[in-house]
């Protein structure tokens, strides 16, 4: 199907989030700065305070206002600004929750995708790394998107808007942090929503629609991306429609006569305030038929989807704890609420010292193993992979990945959103220059951690994480190691999938690169009596490329292909392929 | 060309504009209230008090939010509320002033299409006869739409916004009629805007986009209802087309270094803020280059049209006075500024017995004139027009005009936007409604008021205003008649003559209704003599018609036909042709 590309009033695609976030700096100077080295911490002026529970929410941009334009007094102290439709890095989030740590800790808030978690969840470690107490609130609201008995698999929409509230008021009492995560997982309990699509958006890279739609047609319960939905129908009356999502709403959530709840009406982008007041009527009408109390009501576009026409319902289910948190007064740019607080004057955010807390720990190369022979001068080796094997070995994998990319991005384009190739290849070449750059003394720890770092703050796709956990699992299982010996090796490739495993929450058998890293170590922990380091990496990447073939049979059960089920099978999973490009580039590296 | 018909979340599309505000006042039952037996007048809950200037605002729909969502504490008291792109009617527009009518006046403001005035003119008039001083700015910003020598016929877009704030300040501020008048002219001429349109959006009715345009193209100065713009061109970059937009304004607004104004970036609706952010950074990078201060900054929709794609930039040059009123506090659905006002308990509007002022005059038929035979007993004639001739007469034009209507719709298509016959039905088949429920003894008088008004209430476009101010002129110039002699039947047609001058602005050779009924009353005034009203209707028949065919030499110059220039030359214009229809079915009706 050929489209006819989306107009969009744009620069370079590529500059379009450093400018968005200029333009809305200079749009709010009273409320919003910047802050951090990368540019995607958009921080509260007078919000962040000592003492106070620090409030960092964020996401992919696309969905504007979210999330920047709830950044201000009240409501959130910073928000971490993602490229479109992509999770925001570690590095984003950290610098996000450097700028309004108050030493009471920090609370981060953030829609449940696994790019999101996977990116949050790191952020909260490196958080921790540096002294400051994080936790994590994956926002679940979206009715369409899992059965209720599997409500933690949920994603989160336009019910991001009331727990953020909720929270950010919590923190603004001065609240600790247990208490402000308790009540944002109180109202993220109490959050429901319900959207429908009647067209689609289109990345600014590509001004293609993100999916295809009859003219006649709209789907119930679609995601803020373009995920598929629970029931794609004949556009139906206004009425119908509402009719249809507030009774999916109401079958899960127990509301009774003199039950209170607030209503959120939210546009996905497109569809103006006409629309949307006229699904308003419905939902209060059904809400009144039934005796429920509106406490309050919003309708206009809290969280879009760029210029997808369509709309969603949110209903918080209220109770006198959740009523003072939204009643609490915020000043932000999408969001006022009662009377703005007075600019802060007195309590101000005292500037911390995290350099201290990140200084890279000294190594003491003498100290590290060398079993299996190397001279500690020379760095000679006799059958072990010295730190500049090793470090060849990962560019050469950069470089494999380089050449399979379009092959690996047209298996995806089977199963997936056909970026893995281009995804694997934007990390690797991060990787690539890290390393060029490195100086020439490193451990194979010491390169592992640069790729790691490389490699997340390139990739905003959930593989960014995955491998960046990888690396560092990896690193630190050798972390004893000048060089590999035969046990190392394969220690190497456990720690592979040990990050994998620990990061991603796929299992064996779900169609994913797990698949292939899986038994490369079984392979690879088998060939340790052989003593040859080489012997143990020949395994693993038989031990992948078997693991690769072999999920051609399987199906999906994971990310946006796990809604193919039956039809996946028959296709090799492109991060299982990407995992024996990486370990065959490897192996043929290694000097004999 | 064929449409993919618009997707729009609705029910009935003509009971959207009942149903949209009922959406809106569940909404926001904390701001708004509606008031007035039509449900047209959206009312602040705590805005009007006595002794304040009372603030009306109104337009069309499908602007939203804009006009009803801008009604609150602070801004405006009341909206009255149009069909999509079609002005209230005046009985919209009293409503709206009598249910904020303090005592103290009212301001109507509304953008300046002729629609609206019209409208909001003979509002004023009949806000006049019950006692309610009103005044009226119509809003003129759209540099696009004339040049700067002729500002007067300028459009008004979404300079709406700060013209509105700042009169809503100055009234809630306390400051008498003139002073509110003049600070909203004031902004008025500081106030400067230009559009950008990418896609058409589609009136709710036909689903159909209101023009055509290219996939690659834009069309700079595009009005709100896809008015013609300036100049269609390929898309080009957010940059570019922010350079052009702000050079028009920059070209006519005289600032300096060290001027200050204040900017919204406006989303006409289907773009979202990530690109409306990104014009903000351009607007912002240029007035800084020229050294002027950004006082304060909006960027988001705040007038729109529906779904079309493309923003406009509106600055406004501030003064301290200016300032002041928009800094002061307002809270409104679309608009928050400042510290909320607190409701107000004690100030109230005093309920006022608008009753007493619109009773109508009881008429003393015996004092009434009939000259020309009549028998005031049985009402018989000798050669003059009884009143229930006319009513007969009436009744006549009506059928004629129905019969009419889609050859005077094809005319229209030529030249104008194809409604002509539509337009002119729906209003006679009001006349006829309402005649037929009149008493029977009803005079001509009151024949032609209740005409009048039907015809008023029932047709949005300008020729309601203007056959309802013709029908209220000719009822007038015939006030001491019982019957019509030769006299009386050329007044009448010279009375619908004058109303519709007094009332369009329009002038004989514009190639309008005019260049029939001109012709027509000369052409009835020169048979007075006769003494023969047979004889004087004829003449202006024959008047209307020769008038009517001559239309088709003249070059447009009124309306949306003027645009077309020489292209309008060949082709009858449609209001002309529905004089000639009237009068001629008048004569055939006249009983012998």
């Amino acid at each position: 199907m050929t489209h006819t590309p989306t107009k969009k009033l744009m620069n370079a695609p590529e500059a379009i989030i450093p400018e968005m976030i200029e333009g809305m700096i200079y749009a709010h100077p009273d409320m919003l700065r910047l802050d951090g080295a990368t540019g995607r911490a958009v921080v509260a002026v007078d919000g962040p305070r000592d003492g106070k529970v620090g409030i960092v929410i964020g996401g992919g941009s696309g969905h504007e206002p979210a999330f920047a334009g709830y950044v201000g007094r009240g409501l959130a102290d910073a928000a971490a600004v993602g490229n479109v439709f992509a999770s925001p890095s570690p590095q984003h989030i950290k610098e996000a929750a450097m700028a309004v740590d108050g030493g009471a800790g920090v609370l981060l808030l953030y829609g449940n995708y696994t790019g999101d978690v996977l990116n949050f969840d790191m952020a909260a470690e490196e958080c921790a790394a540096i002294g400051i107490n994080a936790r994590s609130v994956a926002v679940i609201d979206d009715v369409a998107s899992a059965p209720a008995d599997r409500a933690h698999e949920r994603r989160g929409i336009a019910g991001d808007f009331f727990v953020f509230k909720v929270a950010g008021a919590a923190a603004d009492m001065g609240l600790p942090l247990e208490q402000v995560e308790a009540a944002a997982q109180k109202a993220n309990r109490a959050t429901l929503s319900m959207g429908v699509a009647l067209s689609a958006c289109s990345m600014p890279q590509t001004l293609k629609p993100n999916f295809d739609i009859g003219p006649d047609e709209m789907e119930i319960g679609m995601g803020l991306h373009g995920e598929p939905g629970m029931r794609r129908t004949k556009i139906a009356s206004a009425d119908a429609v509402t009719d249809e999502m507030m009774g999916l709403i109401l079958d899960e959530m127990a509301l009774n006569a003199g039950s209170e709840v607030a209503v959120l009406v939210n546009g996905l982008g497109a569809t103006g305030l006409m629309e949307l007041y006229l699904i308003n009527r419905r939902v209060a009408q059904i809400l009144e038929g039934r005796g429920v109390k509106i406490w309050q009501t919003w309708v206009g576009e809290y969280c879009t989807s760029m210029e997808m026409a369509g709309a969603s319902i949110t209903l918080i289910h209220l109770d006198d704890d959740l009523k003072r948190y939204l009643a609490h007064p915020c000043r932000t740019p999408a969001l006022t609420v009662g009377t703005a607080p007075e600019p802060i004057t007195g309590a101000t955010l005292t500037p911390r010292d995290y350099a201290a807390a990140t200084r890279a720990d000294t190594i003491d190369r003498a100290a590290l193993k060398t079993d299996g022979t190397i001279d500690r001068a020379t760095l000679k080796t006799d059958g072990t992979i010295t730190p500049q094997d090793f470090r060849t070995m990962m560019l050469a994998a950069a470089e494999a990945i380089a050449r399979e990319k379009d092959h690996l991005s047209e298996l995806d384009g089977v199963i997936g959103d056909g970026d893995h190739g281009v995804t694997m290849d934007i990390g690797w070449t991060a990787v690539k220059v890290a390393l060029n750059a490195a100086p020439a003394d490193d451990t194979i720890t010491q390169t592992c951690t640069k790729a790691a770092k490389a490699f997340l703050d390139a990739v905003g796709a959930s593989s960014g994480p995955l491998y960046a956990s990888a690396f560092n699992s990896a690193g630190k299982a050798v972390a004893d190691r000048l060089n590999l010996d035969a046990t190392a090796t394969a220690a190497w490739v456990e720690g592979m999938l040990n990050g994998i495993l620990k990061r991603g929450g796929a299992s064996i058998g779900d169609k994913t690169m797990i698949d292939a890293w899986a038994p490369a170590t079984k392979a690879a922990l088998a060939s340790v009596p052989t003593g040859d380091p080489r012997a143990v990496l020949s395994a693993a990447t038989q031990g992948a490329k078997d693991g690769a073939e072999a999920t051609c049979d399987m199906e999906s059960k994971r990310g946006r292909s796990k809604k193919l089920g039956q039809r996946s099978v028959g296709h090799m999973d492109p991060g299982a392929a990407s995992a024996h490009t990486i370990l065959s580039a490897m192996l043929a590296a290694l000097p004999r």
